[in-house]
């Protein structure tokens, strides 16, 4: 069955690295407090390091293994871990390590991002679908300007993407059917779930978004309906509008 | 406890007779489509006996009666009942039906609302918070052009305004506590509820929602913290802006 976009209705888009720069956020804010703190830290490195403990911690959430915790939750006890392991712990006070953790709600725009979906909002209805608490994305699409049509979270389903029901609960809510939302995402891991769920799949590609010394996923090794580069491109593809 | 403006984080606000013109926008679509069908019917009239359905239908799920449905499906139940009582259900085939159904995805906004909501947007997250569904109210914000940071709905809680838990799910889902938010409504019902789950109020007098043969609530019956006659006027009493 190939890819309709006749069919589509709804873009629902992947904030954290998708949408916005969380690398840049984070690094910025990280240095930031850090310096306030006499402390010094490499915030991109760290960033880095901190980001590389998503993925696991939300999937002991997703597994079963405990229970559904806030993303902010999972955020705090990797920065726990992590600044202990840096030997800096004493450094940072319950008040500095929550402004850490807020430095998620704060995220830059890719510059493509906002332009790019005020096109797509033209003919779709443009949700925002991510793991971050629907407070963390609300809080994050208003700093940042993205002119969103919605927010959704995986919090509504109580679980985290990849697992179905997170995008399928937004899919509900929605009042459509899977195949006419078009997951755009960049990443891999995002891309199966949402394929696996029935949804149309849009790639896009952020080759920095990992910063210089890690490699970002690529497109030849992602099997999604549409590749694209930017949202701009995205709205140019999806110019053959929805079916109405 | 008087009311302390520098408390509010989030502006709630109510949709319809709030923030839309249920009344003008059904009445006019109620009119196209039984004109279409060869069918005499007032569009205004028959808005307001619609609309008069509303609560009743919706206390049958609050009260445990029946389980939660979706309120497209409390509307279509009410317009059924309707055409049958009008004795024109013959003319009214299923895909009409459920174009009159889909007429409350869509309304005119009140003169003030696009303006006033952007003016509040600029210090607090401004949020639908209606018993629509979450689809009907995405349709409907976006076909109206107004500027909500995001959209919540009773349908999150899977009750109906005024039960608590359709507040409280909001609240909690915007990281808030409920004193942080002030709800927005032009009805004593939802005041009502929204101060007793803790939240601040505001009521908004549109003394014309119902139109000209039945009396809309008034400020003087309600008991809330504000009383104002539009989202301009809320704006620029909230000019003192949220505590940051």
């Amino acid at each position: 069955m190939g890819f309709d976009v006749g069919a589509i209705r709804v873009v629902a888009c992947d904030i954290f690295g998708t949408t916005v720069d969380w690398r840049t956020g984070v690094a910025r804010q990280v240095a930031a407090i850090a310096a306030e703190r006499g402390v010094a830290l490499e915030g991109g490195a760290f960033a880095d390091d901190w980001r590389e403990r998503y993925l696991p911690s939300m999937q002991r959430v997703s597994g079963g293994e405990r229970e559904w915790v806030y993303l902010d939750t999972l955020h705090r006890e990797s920065l726990d871990e992590l600044l202990e392991l840096r030997g800096v712990a004493d450094a940072f006070d319950e008040g500095a390590r929550r402004r850490l953790v807020r430095a998620w709600h704060r995220l830059p725009a890719w510059e493509d991002s906002v332009d790019g979906l005020a096109g797509l909002r033209e003919r779709y209805v443009v949700a925002a679908l991510s793991n971050g608490g629907f407070a963390l994305l609300t809080n994050l699409v208003k700093g940042a300007g993205l002119p969103f049509d919605c927010i959704l979270s995986a919090e509504l389903a109580r679980t985290y993407k990849p697992e179905p029901e997170a995008y399928l609960t937004a899919v509900r809510l929605l009042d459509v059917d899977p195949a006419e939302v078009l997951m755009v995402a960049a990443h891999k891991w995002d891309i199966d779930g949402a394929r696996e769920a029935g949804l149309a799949t849009a790639f896009l590609e952020r080759p920095l978004e990992k910063g210089p010394s890690v490699t970002a996923d690529r497109a030849d090794d992602v099997e999604s309906d549409l590749v694209v580069r930017g949202f701009g491109e995205l709205a140019v593809l999806l110019e053959a509008g929805p079916r109405t």
